[in-house]
């Protein structure tokens, strides 16, 4: 009945609106699907760029400063900050959000920390949800950020328009990133602190193995990192204007250094993308997954909650923990009964 | 065709044939369930026992020490190591599984690695049915080990029988795992690395907050660390066979310092699980969740494998992507469309 309302108040973006949106998609609270539904023709304007990187990266500071340089365009700014709540790293995360709480105070800014605790395999979906709300109400820019280590660094480059791969020159993390082949997934490389030794020869390793990339024979680079600085800088293949060479950028955020090159740099990737009809192919590729997605919380939805499969369980788990029946006949017939049950 | 002679290998242990149906049943491959759901009258007979922590807390070397301690029992052991192969860390989790790998050259010993990576959702019940094929397999104890952060380190305690907290004196980690309740799912706490100074205050501090939780006034400890040092300490309540309270061990495992001491605890709490139905109520609970996964999984299957709901998104996804219709409402139509199909 308030559904309405909401809608018209989220559009135009009021505050308190948003605020009560992103709840009410985050809890699954009942609507939320219809009020994900009705916007969904609305969005698709803003820009959504995701953050990834390892610990000590300093993405939360690059994500800071980047919500400045968007406000000071004018633009509005919505960061969501996926934190996977380690129980043994909450104080770090804590200081992290701390400091990010300073842009918060600006009218143009909206900022949630979402936690993986307690919604694994789902967070994903949330986060893209709560994303739809951010644009629908009309955000310019939304930023993605991991925090902490683990899936969720692959995951947000299914997230975002445009993915940043955060690297610092001291770790060994910058050619970690080469082997793993996350630097695949990156759109713009930055290597941060770069004040700091080693950050031009990380740098250098950077464009070389980017180079190697767009010729192809990334696959058989050799990774020992000496190699990498010794071997023969191969050419880069002719330049394609179909293709795009990830920039390897210096920045070093906490003085607010190389932001403004990191900002063209996302501005030059955003006209690629339109140019060449790159932005339509992962859309459409992430509204494909989505909607995956929203079916598989649906069949879950309906075993769990509106049929009465945890019944069914209860009534065999005498048999399974006596094994007499294995949990896999029991899961068959739980099936079973459910495309059966579909019949009335 | 071949799956009754590999049952018959895996009941008598023999190597090749454990490492054979790990990989079936990790990979899905077809024939796993039947043939886990034969294996299942079986199971029961392997103690589980999970290690978490986090990282740097020696949980390698911990589960290292503890499996020369089982093969000096003559036991035979596997380990299953959860690794959630972060991008920005495969350099030292390697490190790890180098150094576990000297005690994988006895025969009396299976290890596994099990990796997040593209199995998101999934690893956990993978984990669990690789840890039944070693049960079935006939192996005595099984170690379960998280690398790395993140939600994992919570899942462990669903996996195993007798859960192990591992910390180190000189990070804040233990004050963190106080706070955020991951205390709660630990039976044994491990103070490792304990000739480092801060060891004994460490070992104080969560005595104390374990007497405290004993007496249910847990929730309004006060967090601060100076706090709980100079704070009273309250007397435990009386003792209860019925309860557990989980013993604070030192161990230094690098040097082997504390295994002996860990290996009896093990043992105890294995004596009070098996003597209060505590083992009993925890498989049960186990099974039923365990069944609900596989439940899940089949409905996965169905939708995704058996049925056609892939090629009605494909069919609509212009129309997703124009805003014509929403992903919900595609996914609607999809379940409708399901539920309907089992009709034939």
């Amino acid at each position: 009945m308030t559904e309405v309302p909401l809608f018209a108040d989220l559009i135009e973006a009021k505050p308190a609106t948003v605020a009560r949106a992103v709840s009410i998609v985050e809890n699954g609270r009942p609507g939320f699907e219809a009020l994900l539904s009705k916007l969904h023709p609305r969005l698709g304007r803003a820009r959504r760029i995701g953050i990834t990187g390892p610990p000590g990266a300093g993405k939360s500071t690059l994500t800071e400063r980047l919500v400045r340089a968007f406000l000071d365009q004018g633009l509005k700014v919505g960061v969501v900050a996926l934190d996977p709540t380690s129980p043994f790293s909450g104080g770090a995360l804590l200081g992290d959000r701390i400091r990010m709480e300073s842009v918060a105070l600006d009218p143009g800014v909206y900022i949630r920390s979402m936690a993986t605790r307690g919604s694994l395999g789902g967070l994903a979906t949330s986060t893209r949800e709560v994303c739809d709300i951010l644009d629908g109400a009309g955000f310019d820019r939304i930023l993605i950020e991991t925090v902490g280590v683990g899936q969720l660094e692959l995951d947000v480059t299914h997230m975002a328009d445009t993915t940043v791969l955060a690297l610092v020159p001291e770790s060994g993390d910058g050619i970690q990133a080469l082997k793993s082949g996350v630097i695949e997934a990156a759109d713009l490389l930055v290597v941060n602190k770069a004040d700091r030794p080693g950050a031009d020869k990380l740098r250098v390793a950077l464009d070389l193995a980017l180079d190697l990339r767009l010729g192809k024979i990334f696959g058989q680079m050799p990774a020992h990192h000496g190699t990498l600085r010794s071997g023969p800088r191969l050419a880069a293949e002719e330049p394609d204007e179909r293709s795009w060479r990830p920039p390897v950028l210096l920045t070093t955020a906490v003085q607010g250094e190389g932001i403004t090159g990191l900002v063209d740099a996302l501005d030059r990737h955003w006209a690629w993308m339109t140019a060449t009809g790159e932005l339509e192919v992962r859309r459409r590729a992430r509204l494909r997954l989505r909607t995956r997605e929203i079916v598989d919380r649906a069949m879950r939805r309906w075993v769990w909650q509106e049929s009465n499969g945890e019944a069914l369980i209860s009534a065999r788990l005498d048999d399974v923990t006596a094994g007499v029946t294995s949990p896999y006949e029991v899961a068959a017939d739980v099936v079973a009964v459910l495309k059966g049950g579909a019949r009335q």
